[in-house]
């Protein structure tokens, strides 16, 4: 699999870019080893298959570097940290880093344990290309608020490209600073809805040279679906199935009607 | 998080209550540490998100006393009970009865395993508010028939609320006895769907300081919201998404018409 | 729960037996253990509850002994291959065979890992009735492409049945062969669904003596429930609800109309 060297691209051809990834990812199915919290996992799993991509789960610390080799991109989601996740996790970041494969870390609840934030600052030091986060674990792991001269410094002292969920989401390399204004209230009652969106930017990044770019795409893409399947949907119950077909039938117009770059 | 004072309704109050507790879970946003069983990690999630609460699910040792103190409830669930939800859950309960947290059991097919049973029973000498089982879990925990005098014994020896779930749902302190005739046959075909109801009872014990009228009203919910899922479901596929958007949409008048307790 | 005898039928009667042994399996009510993996385990218990039948999904080693006796049939599948599945399964396969209970195995991803493989030769050693795999997972397992003869010899030479799915589904005793037609592309962007087809086939062994046949009729009702959901889903997201109410709706007349075998 080769990834599109890095490149710059204005604001207004994200919703492009972010087609042209969902096609190659459906053509060349990419895959991606997550290791991710059990609460996710079939989620996770059916957002990369509706996407195009191929998953693979196991967090047995044995098996982990075989999965993470022949896998295109490796997520790491902190998560349900379980002694054997957490072994998995080092080891999966390693072979990634060996393999030159992109990684990318999802630290949910990262506030909540002592353990849990000395674990991700560790991995952190790995270098995974993208931090997904929300505004209290930024806070937990800079710790500062997640306001963007904050985001973008936390960027450039990690060499990552921080991309920051909300209802605003703000992603940056340091430099350049994207933000997307797509998604949907119902979103906040589904379980797994950012792990799941971790993991489109992970198979992004394993098409896409430039990490910001691959992250506001797959960032573009979960809050659009999000937008389509609110907007049919009478509550979170539905709001399930309805996103995962509106993530499998997107395509460039419905991306470029709907996608709100900045 | 203030709960309201203990009080003493009459049955025809409870829809009512029902609502003014979903009407403050989704204010006030209750949190939830859930150590329940693999299988229903994801639904419990999804129940307690679509009923307005915030869910969190690690069952790893070191985390679980961090996880219970920022809650409001704790959730213990003993199915699929490896070595490391074992050690979890004992943790759980300790740091509940500390802070002063409700926490609420679900014995999951306690009756099929004798270490399991042993566990339960160890469990339930750290006086969870309330005991949410079937028939058989309760024939295991109590060496008896689940009939109304045994359930009143157990609760007054085990000074906890029994909320025997099932075609008719019962739920005693001892002294009181409220029946709840809601409910819907589909939901025997859905995996998890009494630990998502016990995950409710532990959200409203968090806001409503009498147990058994916390595990009424939120047995009301799930057997109100299953009612209207189910009237409009072909089978059990339909009926797990439709049953969340019941509960998200649940209000005072849908409970009052529908309400059957006694 | 007794097992009709073995028999040799026509290939125009599976459709029949299918659905002889789905009423059955609302009838009786058979159980299944499933030590399945993390991401499949939710998708699997609500696939055999639309069914009929009962699943429990410990994977607790000194519990799986007890759950597997109380079943009538059990499910070994080898994904997210922890340290406490792999001890769990082999108890579990022990307990099998000592009390003649039919079981089967998925040996998901056993291409990806040496240290799968070797686990899954050793549980081939216990003559599961069943080995349920795809064409790479074959590969890795018999070491030559997975053409009919490699089948039949494989089959002959492990004293099991293979059946072997994918676009066209093939189940072979080694002297018989089967091929099964039914099935929607959309069922590869569902996770688990090869998980969830496989428990039915271990729901069907308790029910019908002859491996070979209850595989048939398992996967039969598996493509036929799948070509129902897609024709009616706009994606992976809606197909999945589809698919769990076309099992728990299928009847005689649809297995005849729809089913391809021959």
């Amino acid at each position: 699999m080769t990834r599109t060297p890095a490149s710059r691209m204005d604001a207004c051809d994200f919703p492009q870019l972010a087609a042209l990834l969902l096609g190659r990812l459906r053509s060349e199915r990419s895959r991606v080893h997550a290791i991710t919290n059990s609460v996710a996992q079939a989620f996770t799993a059916n957002m990369l298959l509706a996407a195009g991509g191929i998953p693979s789960l196991t967090v047995a610390p044995d098996e982990v570097p075989f999965f993470t080799r022949r896998s295109d991109a490796l997520l790491v989601n902190l998560g349900t940290l379980d002694s054997e996740r957490r072994k998995a996790i080092l080891l999966g970041i390693a072979t990634a880093r060996d393999h030159g494969k992109p990684w990318v870390l999802d630290p949910v609840f990262v506030e909540a344990s002592p353990s849990r934030l000395e674990f991700a600052q560790s991995c952190l030091s790995g270098e995974p290309c993208v931090l997904r986060c929300n505004a209290s674990e930024f806070r937990a792991l800079a710790g500062c608020d997640a306001d963007l001269p904050a985001l973008q410094a936390f960027a450039q002292s990690h060499r990552t490209v921080v991309a920051l969920t909300g209802e605003i989401d703000w992603i940056t390399d340091g430099a350049r600073v994207v933000r997307v204004d797509n998604g949907h209230p119902l979103m906040a009652h589904v379980t797994a809805m950012g792990c799941a969106g971790t993991a489109l930017i992970a198979a992004f990044s394993a098409l896409h040279g430039n990490a910001l770019e691959a992250a506001v795409a797959a960032v573009l893409v979960t809050g659009v679906a999000g937008e389509i399947a609110g907007a049919h949907s009478k509550g979170p119950g539905g709001f399930q199935p309805a996103f995962l077909d509106a993530v499998f039938n997107l395509d460039s117009e419905i991306l470029t009607t709907h996608g709100r770059v900045s």
